[in-house]
Parts: C-alpha cells; sequence; structure tokens
C-alpha cells in the first residue's frame, strides 16, 4: 500500500494536483487496504501532494478502517454530521487553499459533485481516472498471487458445478451448490452472482438462472467467479448435458477456436482490438458474426470490470502484467447460448491462462 | 408500470421538464419493469412530458427488455457504438431542442454528466430525485405484497440459521446454509451478503462473516434479508448459544425495549427524528448511549437503502405506506454486539410489521 500511496502522491505532485480525493471502494481498497461498501453513505481516501493522506469513513467503521492497517489518519463522522464539512477542514489543515483537485469523474455523482465544488469554490476540478487506471492496469507479482488463487477457485467451481448436474435440477439449485460448498471451503464472496443456464436460456448473455430444469440434449453455461483477498476470477464454461447436436457441436467449436486464437495471440505489444478482432474473425466466417454481440472482454483485478476494455474500438496495446477475461460467445436466439471465458495475464512474450478447465467439449451424463 | 410512467410524465410537465433521463437501475425498474444491471454499461429509460418513453440499453440485453414488458421502443446498442450518440438522436426525434433535462444527480456521475451537457448545450439540468423519491417512497398494494412476501422469507431465513448453529460451525458455514436453503426454494437473490457474527465480532456494525468458530457463551447475530419479485427485506436477530451473562441480557434487553418502543411509536404524522429519538433515549437512559453508533433505520423497497433515513436529523412525517427498518444496536467494542431490526409499514393509524420472527431472547443449545 506504501508504495501505491507513494506512486500516486508522485503523479500529483507531476500533474499540479494538490489533492486527489479517491471516493471509489475498489480504489479506496487498492491504495488504503481498506475495503467497505458504505452504501450511500461518504467514504473517501485523500491524497496530498506533499502531506499524508487521511481517511473519511462512517463512525461506525473506523475501527476496521484502522484494523486494516492503514497507517495515517482514519477520521469517523456519526450519521448526524456532515462528512463533506470534516473532509472540507482536514483538506485545508493539510493543504491550505487548493488550485486544483483530482476526483474520480466516472465515480462521483452530480450531487456530491456540486457539493465538493461549493466547499472548494476558488478549486478547479480534474479527473484522477486516468492516473488511478494506469497504476492499477499492470498488476503486481502480490495482485498476481491473488488473481492465479482466484482463477484455481474457478476452476474448482466448475467441477463443482458440473457434479451438480442431473436430470430435472433447477438453474437455482445449481448455482446455489455452488456458492454453497465453496463458502464451506471458506470463499466469502462470488466475484457476482453465478450463473447457470440451460438450454435455450443460454441464449441471453445476461440471463438469470431460474427455476428451469436441465433436461437430456441442453448445453449448460455457467459463468461465475470468486473474490480472493479482494481480487476477482471470472470464467465462463459451457458443457453438453447429454447427446450433442451436429449445431450444437458447430458452435461450441467456433467458439472454442475462437477462444483459443484470441489467447494465443496475446502478448505485449498486440492491441486489444486486435485481440477482439481475432476471435471476432473466426466467428464471422463460420457465419455466426451477427450471433456474437458483446465485445471480447474486459481487465479484472479488484473490480470484476476493469480496464482495459477488449473491444473492437480500443487500440491500447497489451503490456506486461495486464489481466483481463477472453470471452467470446455465440447467442442464437430461443436456441443456442455458448460462451467460454478464460482469465489472462500478459506475460514478457505471451500470456499465463489463470483459469484452466478443459474446454474441449464435456459431455455430461 | 403505465400508472408509474403516467405519474412521473404528470410531474415532469408540471416542472416544466421536457426530459428526464432514469439512469439507475433501480429506477429504470420500477418506471418499466426491466432490471438489469448493466455494469459500466450506460442504460436509461427516457421520459417526456408530451411523448413516448424510450429505453436505450446494451444490445445483448435489448430482447430481455422487450420480453419484461415495456410498452415502449428498446433501443440497444453495441460494444463498439456511442449510446449518448443514439440517445441524443431519439431525444430530438422526440422533443426538438429541449430546455431542461432532468437527471438523476445522485446517481449519474460526472463524466456522464459532461457527456450530456456537451451533447445538449443549450439545455439546463435539474434534479429528479425528489419527483423520483416521491412516487417510491409511498408503497402501492402491488408492492406491499411483495415486500410481505419478502418478510415472510426474511423470518423463514432466521429459523434455518438458528437449525445450522452447533458448536464449532464457522460464520461463513452458517451464512453459506442459510444462503443454499433459500436459493433451493427458489429465492434467487438476497438483498445484500448474509452477515452471520459470532461473539465479539458482532461489535463491528459491519462485520462480515469469518472463519471464527461459534462456542457456548456466544450472542449470534444474523442480519439478512431477500429479494423478492424485485423487492428486498432486511432482518437482524441477535440469539444466545448456551448461558448468557447478566451483562449480555442487560444489553439484549435494552436494546428490544429500544427496537419495540420505536415500533409502537410509529403512525402517520411522527417524524422519522421522533422514531429515532424514542430509540436512543431507551439506550442512553441504561447508559449505553455512545455504543449506538448509527441511525435508527432506513427506507426499504426495490433498494436495500432507500428513502426515508430514520435518523435523529430528518423532521419528515411519516405517512401511509411508507416501508423502513426499525434497528436499534449497542456494540461494545471487542466484547457485545447487539441489534434487533423488523422492517414495518406505515398504516392509516399505526404500522404493520413486515418481519415477525420473535424478539424474546432465544437461547439455543
Amino acid at each position: 500500500m506504501q508504495q501505491r500511496m507513494e506512486a500516486l502522491k508522485r503523479r500529483l505532485s507531476r500533474q499540479g494536483i494538490q489533492v486527489g480525493i479517491v471516493t471509489s471502494p475498489d480504489n479506496v481498497f487498492y491504495f488504503t487496504g481498506f475495503m467497505s461498501d458504505p452504501h450511500e453513505r461518504v467514504l473517501a481516501a485523500v491524497f496530498f501532494e506533499d502531506s499524508d493522506p487521511f481517511l473519511i469513513c462512517p463512525l461506525m467503521e473506523a475501527p476496521d478502517a484502522v484494523r486494516s492497517g492503514f497507517p495515517h489518519s482514519v477520521i469517523g463522522y456519526g450519521d448526524a454530521e456532515d462528512p463533506w464539512k470534516k473532509l472540507k477542514e482536514e483538506v485545508e489543515k493539510r493543504a491550505g487553499t487548493v488550485k486544483r483537485i483530482g476526483i474520480e469523474k466516472s465515480h462521483l455523482n452530480v450531487e456530491r459533485f456540486e457539493i465538493l465544488r461549493s466547499a472548494f469554490p476558488s478549486s478547479g476540478f480534474v479527473p484522477l481516472e486516468e492516473t488511478i487506471n494506469e497504476l492499477r492496469l499492470i498488476k503486481d507479482e502480490r495482485e498476481l498471487e491473488r488473481l492465479r488463487k482466484a482463477g484455481e477457485w474457478a476452476d474448482r467451481a466448475i467441477e463443482i458445478a458440473i457434479r451438480h448436474l442431473k436430470e430435472g435440477v433447477t438453474e437455482l439449485e445449481v448455482a446455489a451448490a455452488i456458492e454453497y460448498e465453496l463458502k464451506r471451503n471458506g470463499i466469502e464472496q462470488m466475484s457476482f452472482p453465478t450463473t447457470v443456464l440451460f438450454g435455450a436460456n443460454a441464449a441471453s448473455p445476461h440471463g438469470n438462472p431460474g427455476t428451469n430444469k436441465l433436461k437430456k440434449g441442453d448445453l449448460v453455461l455457467f459463468d461465475l467467479g470468486v473474490v480472493y483477498e479482494g481480487y476477482c476470477s471470472d470464467i465462463t464454461r459451457t458443457v453438453a448435458f447429454g447427446e450433442v447436436t451436429e449445431e450444437q457441436r458447430t458452435v461450441y467449436e467456433t467458439v472454442r477456436k475462437a477462444q483459443e486464437a484470441a489467447v494465443a495471440l496475446c502478448k505485449p505489444g498486440i492491441t486489444c482490438a486486435e485481440l477482439d478482432r481475432e476471435a471476432r474473425n473466426v466467428i464471422e466466417k463460420a457465419g455466426f458474426g451477427p450471433y456474437f454481440t458483446h465485445r471480447l472482454g474486459h481487465g479484472l483485478g479488484i473490480g470484476i470490470h476493469e480496464y482495459p476494455s477488449v473491444s473492437e474500438t480500443n487500440g491500447m496495446p497489451l503490456q506486461k502484467g495486464m489481466v483481463f477475461t477472453v470471452e467470446p460467445g455465440i447467442y442464437i436466439p430461443g436456441k443456442i447460448g455458448v460462451r467460454i471465458e478464460d482469465d489472462v495475464c500478459v506475460t514478457e512474450d505471451g500470456c499465463e491462462v489463470l483459469t484452466r478447465f478443459p474446454k474441449t467439449l464435456q459431455i455430461i451424463g
């Protein structure tokens, strides 16, 4: 944390930003080690180009913040107090009148921005995102260690998932069983609600599990991930329950080829757009282009969707230490849905795949 | 939905707002019936004082949006398209040049606000929150029916929770077992991650379950809720595992008296501040004032934290149809944590308590 705070301080100073107000829970965690969801309450870590930072949080969470190891002032406020007034006082104590304040423009809402503007009427406000995203984009070894573990647990979750497939079971029952077994094994949190979809339900790329019952001939799509010490994994596998039709197999193999082609291309210098294009070409050539309706992937770390966005329009070149998903899919409405997703980390000359459950079509039952 | 959309239209017209852009998933659901978490993608329901509304969402979710029953245009955009450009075109098609645009200032972030400002350079932007919160504050019969069901499931969850208490079990195991049993019974989603805390762990009002093991003499705090057809419940019960000390009992009975006093006071005309004060007085008189570190409660509905805020500083009088939590607590750091929470709905002359698990101290094992 100390290193990350120092890096931020240097960048603030270089950009002539006297104060950086960090308000998204993920970024607060990244810099301070304190993870908290304050709901509608205010949580902010405030950094200075030449003073020590402070953390402001709901009074009842202050002891947890201190315990989390943040080595500077933790300032709690009660529900009847005005956190912005306290923040202003603490900022002025440390930095006097400030010319430029950095904020998270993609997190801070307009209401809070207007409060800040009237609290600091002579300050200009500039976005901090790029600075912070640049820091977060490249994972350090400690982060990679956690991402690897999160990936291993994702693989285990798919094994568990497959063990629970039997005729007549519902999507929700399988989803519940997966989360139950993981929690019994000490996993405190999933990256997002576990998705289990049977048959035509899988044709909706953001479908939710329901009381749909498994039957022979269904393809089954699992999309899930765990949070391991604050870091997320995200895996998708599609397996067959019983015999597959030729069409199901063709769709599956097309997705697999697209996914493997993109993974094989990963290395420093290749752009996100090129990766997306690589997978999209395979799917288009097979005639399923219109059914691949989303980008190839997204960055992964403390957040389940972070930089880089692996899309057709992102010309950002890959760099060593970037971690993201590679997840092409084909969705034929009312009929078939297949997606295969791995988490990868860019290395010196290629990539390390963090999720390793087999991708050859698994036929269950 | 139709009624709610009409009510919003009338209010927009009355306030001279030509266009209302609704972006928070909860409010989009409230008006359109379409529930979706678009993550960092753009989701907006756009309303007009004198045209039909439209919904704009990621392309891959458009079929789900149509299926959800929204009777007007659903406009999908691909990952490589600019949703703001589409939104601007659709707005201009329906309303020409607009003078005033309503936005959710407590939801919309600064980055998106700046995009909107440059897309509509001659428009003024006003907050829509009050208008929408006024509508959502008073629950209609259909909403109450769902909130009652959500409350019943919360009671059942506490019964399940208690069945899983045995010496040596961990907080996480109990939390996992609760969610598993509920999901097997068709509950798709919890209102928030289930909290189970043993002994001194419960002294942190926002603590997370961990691998702490249950032992005789512990107080056990459960805080959980389910989402039932889009509506949340939120219950807290504290039970004793084995014998209790005199101090534990005193703390428990103080919280119970405070909670019951506040519930008994609920009726139209009493203010939120008076309710909070009523419970706080009981706790202060017993000498535990400094250990009740949060407000008495919060509104409940589609959101787990919505209006009204039941705090010392909110002079809003209760009205029939308001639904909120009543949840005083006493937290003696490192030692004892007790909280008791019910969901209540204000009626003509009192309140209906939606959560009914007994509040007399339950001694388990």
